[in-house]
């Protein structure tokens, strides 16, 4: 049995398996990092696991390198800024413990039991209350200096859009205009009451789609798996598909501004449970 | 001896050497394919060659699984479109032929002698006539769907500019906004004739600054290596760094902000060889 964590800003879910099906699982509130590791070194105990993997929230230290490898390292959360998240669980727990960001877990995840089975380079990328995106090429999770911030990148404000973006750091970056907040903020209501607004959605398909065109020129990936709540919107991933089209604009990559981009832009198949499942096969890696 | 090529769309550059130090050379003008790669295979004739690397002008088909891997594909250059590069030279020379896009060939030639001999995950860009970028990472130059066209990514325009682009496909992308065609559609004179002008370079180092911003928070790079016409002018390369600080402001990669910068993005060490130095290493690959 291997054990799994998906350690999230507001909630640690927990869970031991040997594949996509778990069978035992629970979830934690994040609290403190004392309080909280307790309570998930607490739920493994008992067990008999050969190795356990996390999928966790960033900014992580990634550095194989690094003594604080695995440690979060400075994030807005409320103590948790230099919190040696990996380190703890492998001393109390005693077996070999690997930790990826949520996001680069999830996508190894789609690639071992869902969406990305039969690809070797894709991009994973859930839009919701922030944006994250993950690189999967070479058989590994894509780090270098650290882990990719996908939300952060360039896009170009759209001529019908005045909204000055909602990142503390860039403003106008794409998770500054097209995450769940982004978009309460600039249309003045919560994301859950503009589904009936179609301008709402082809303005969020063009910033995504934007967005996709640079990834695809950057990565050239041979597919985007996007999911996270604001990709919830009915039609807005064939919305995301007709946009890509015309930004492509037949350029590179030309066979995708055809009919392939049904199979280029996905939903993930494991849905909410894609970094749990991940955080599964990163501790399959470790020991097999 | 290895054999190198480098397939330019106004020139081949050919080389025969070991290593970086080549020993002979020569030039050939690109002009129809079978007239340019007869001269080719002319120049290598009578040499006792383990392998040949070529790094070619694009779009190649670089799909292993293709009947036509190694071919350029649908190109703008008259007479070139489905031009089997690389097995013309291999069925005519009789020893292994590997290909790489040329901003790929130079980055194998950085990674192997040049600027990037200490990282595993790089970035090249050449800005120049067009712009282009090769990505290195596991050991590789990464291919995925295709190759990367980096120079197609989104940009936003600077508030102080309304240059509409000079991108055929995409109008305001990096390549319609920074190249050097760009520079002298905006500022209305050649580029060779703007150096005095500071306004010019500030801008043009603003949108290097966006690009290399959404390439730092896609990729995660180790460092950025930019070569190109472009960059000859004194000065751009302090220019690019500061945007860039200013454009990171201070998120993700965060070290990279301060003065770890002036080791972030730096100039190529091979210079105008690294094409064809790169093809070099292309070609050990094959058999080392």
């Amino acid at each position: 049995m291997y054990g799994a964590i998906e350690a999230g800003g507001t909630k640690f879910r927990v869970a031991i398996g040997e594949s996509p099906s778990l069978v035992a699982d629970a979830t934690i509130p994040t609290t403190d990092p004392e309080t909280t590791i307790a309570a998930v070194i607490d739920f493994f105990g008992g067990h008999d696991l050969k190795a356990v993997g996390i999928a966790a929230f960033g900014p992580l230290d990634l550095d194989p390198a690094s003594d604080t490898h695995g440690s979060i390292t400075t994030t807005p959360k409320p103590g948790w800024s230099n919190t040696p998240l990996k380190n703890r669980i492998a001393d109390a727990l005693g077996v070999p413990v690997g930790i990826a960001v949520d996001v680069g877990g999830a996508a190894l995840g789609e690639r071992r039991w869902g969406a990305a089975r039969d690809v070797d380079t894709f991009v994973y990328f859930t839009i919701g209350t922030g944006i994250g995106g993950g690189f999967f090429t070479g058989n590994r999770i894509h780090t270098g200096y650290g882990h990719p911030e996908m939300g952060h990148i360039v896009i170009a404000r759209e001529p019908d859009d005045d909204f000055v973006g909602h990142c503390p750091f860039h403003g106008a970056c794409f998770e500054g205009m097209a995450a769940g907040p982004a978009i309460s903020a600039r249309w003045g209501d919560r994301v859950a009451n503009l589904h009936s607004r179609e301008e709402v959605w082809d303005l969020e398909a063009r910033y995504i789609a934007q967005a996709f065109r640079t990834v695809t020129y950057v990565l050239a990936p041979q597919r985007i798996i996007v999911g996270g709540g604001v990709l919830q919107h009915d039609g807005l991933l064939d919305l995301v598909r007709s946009h890509l089209s015309r930004e492509l604009a037949g350029y590179g990559m030309a066979a995708l501004a055809g009919s392939d981009l049904a199979n280029y832009v996905v939903e993930p198949e494991l849905g909410q449970d894609a970094g749990l499942i991940g955080a599964i096969a990163i501790a399959q890696d470790l020991v097999g």
